[in-house]
């Protein structure tokens, strides 16, 4: 079964992208893949260093509070240190928050991140989803605000949007917050692809979390330093009840040893993230203008990958040409003509062009 | 507050041993750590180097079936591939297990592992604990079996116990797993230790995951290869359906590929595992003897550890002496006179017996 085409996202694991293994298995070589949103860049030398000085020591447990990731981590992001919490990927702390505040009723826009709902799921919590609307860019818009009522538990929003890109104004996601603090709601909002914005700082809430308690912010070092491997994510947050109860929704010592040490040294990468995010910026509109070229209908997203349209199969064409896209066909709202790429290298993005080029005529 | 004096077991995640972070943050030094039950060999060289190897290709994202690993797995423990499931320790399959169960009522035997609370207290779970007698060694006994009674849907036995060390024949697992059965309680059999008794094949039911589908047996890399920080672990169970829904209780991507890729390194270490076992059966009883000849009433364990009661404080003394030991005062069924002190090398358990001579002169 080709994971791509799957439609349930709770039922196996496969429904996303970066299955590099299962095409190298089968085809004995390396796929390129733009199914998985990573900096294409590769891992920094500093961050593999770190992990190989780490395992030396690995034989000891890893800080269950990682105290010194955590320090680093909160001068980066300017926010209190007992307002981090770090988990095994930003994956790892959704289900924590999930079980945390074991919500009956949660509002998801649609279509997003699977795995907010994959979670929520396993808790035994009743989804609503807010169809996002194409002719709109699949963008957030009043309507959304209003399906925040009471008697909604808690409310997700990925920001910019995976799979659009698309991002909302701050004004917005304030008024969200506001709304989720008036209904009692918890507002999970997932700014794992923030940095790749153009301004990372005049879009994120991080310098809100005193005003609302109700607000968990969530990140990940997977993109941005290239570390999908690795798994290291965390959660900012000014709750500190709430932090202690995701503390407690999953074992102890979840962040590896190897990934703690990776993440200090992810934060001293600066000319890395700078080189990432111009690419990126550099990148996207020419991906996004061929792929306009091929008669394709482009979503104006702004992080490292577009999600675009095509009435043609795209993925086993693609497949035989040794890429890897996301099919977005298990995502709420879309269906199997719309599909996601990542940004990569100049290069790199060449090749996919090409392929497509082929696949169309 | 010391870790190793907190009462509860849910309230924060340094009730366990192994904070050697704590420690050097305090003291500036490395601790000699007797407070974690790893293997004191270090980590096995394969391992680092493949954590290396594995570190230049962390920007993809890990395999969230762990195929390899779990075909290399299956033929090392001679299981089906399919009854194999990897987690992010032992701990993450802990949670996963009983999020997947949703037990209303759970039974425990005390002491043990704390985890296992751990994770049904968050789940909402009741937990009822099974009181095991000092005078008989803290031995398993029929008094146990008569406790799973209907209304019971989940059973937890770690063997050999953590943190007695003390394992139960045979033929009573054989009747636990019978009992659960027949009411209809999930049977979660944690053999994280099994590998250091003297003759793992003849205690293990890892041949019997056929005939009880309701049986689930835990095992991790942590100890005997030295990975407590690299974190892996691994489910072993016929039933098909609760595997799906452990995989669906948590993140696909909980096992890094440098986890992954250092457990297939790890199975091939077979002198080093001989070594390890070899020390642990030659130093156990000579702690034991020593212990004992310093007035310490001391558990006939056959794990990596001994239990021991001894009525004079000793965290702190040996804290200053460089030492850390685990007080199970936070343990059920236990109070601040007993401790548990991991098996190390020879040299170092000499360190320990002249520290203890000291402190309890």
């Amino acid at each position: 079964m080709d994971q791509n085409h799957q439609t349930s996202v709770s039922t196996a694991p496969l429904v996303h992208g970066g299955d590099w293994v299962g095409y190298s298995e089968k085809y004995g070589t390396q796929p390129l893949d733009f199914s998985a949103n990573v900096s294409p860049l590769g891992v920094p030398q500093g961050i593999k260093e770190a992990i190989t000085a780490a395992a030396e020591i690995a034989d000891r447990y890893p800080d269950p509070l990682c105290r010194s990731l955590c320090r680093k981590l909160a001068a980066h992001e300017q926010v209190s240190e007992s307002d981090v919490l770090c988990g095994n990927g930003a994956a790892d702390l959704i289900f924590r928050a999930v079980l945390a505040q074991k919500p009956k009723k949660a509002l998801l826009p649609a279509p997003t991140f699977a795995e907010y709902e994959a979670a929520l799921t396993a808790c035994g919590c009743q989804v609503e989803y807010y169809f996002l609307r194409e002719e709109n860019d699949f963008r957030l818009d009043e309507g959304f605000l209003q399906a925040i009522i009471p008697g909604i538990d808690m409310v997700f929003i990925c920001e910019p949007n995976n799979p659009t890109g698309v991002s909302s104004p701050r004004e917005f996601l304030l008024r969200v917050a506001e709304q989720c603090s008036r209904c009692g709601a918890l507002f999970m909002l997932d700014e794992c692809f923030g940095d790749f914005l153009e301004k990372p700082e005049t879009h994120t809430l991080k310098n809100t979390l005193s005003e609302f308690p109700n607000l968990v912010i969530l990140k990940a070092f997977t993109k941005l330093y290239a570390m999908a491997g690795v798994r290291l994510g965390y959660a900012l947050c000014a709750n500190g009840e709430l932090l202690k109860k995701m503390r407690e929704a999953g074992q102890p010592w979840a962040v590896s040893s190897l990934a703690q040490a990776a993440g200090e040294a992810a934060l001293d990468e600066t000319a890395y993230v700078e080189n990432v995010r111009k690419m990126v910026m550099q990148e996207r509109p020419w991906i996004m203008e061929q792929l306009t070229n091929l008669g394709m209908r482009v979503v104006p997203g702004e992080a490292n990958y577009l999600l675009f349209h095509c009435p043609i199969s795209l993925i086993q064409p693609l497949r035989q040409q040794g890429i890897l896209l996301r099919s977005c066909s298990n995502y709420h709202g879309l269906d199997e003509n719309w599909y996601r790429t990542a940004v990569r290298t100049h290069e790199e993005n060449i090749c996919l062009i090409q392929a497509l080029n082929e696949v169309v005529r």
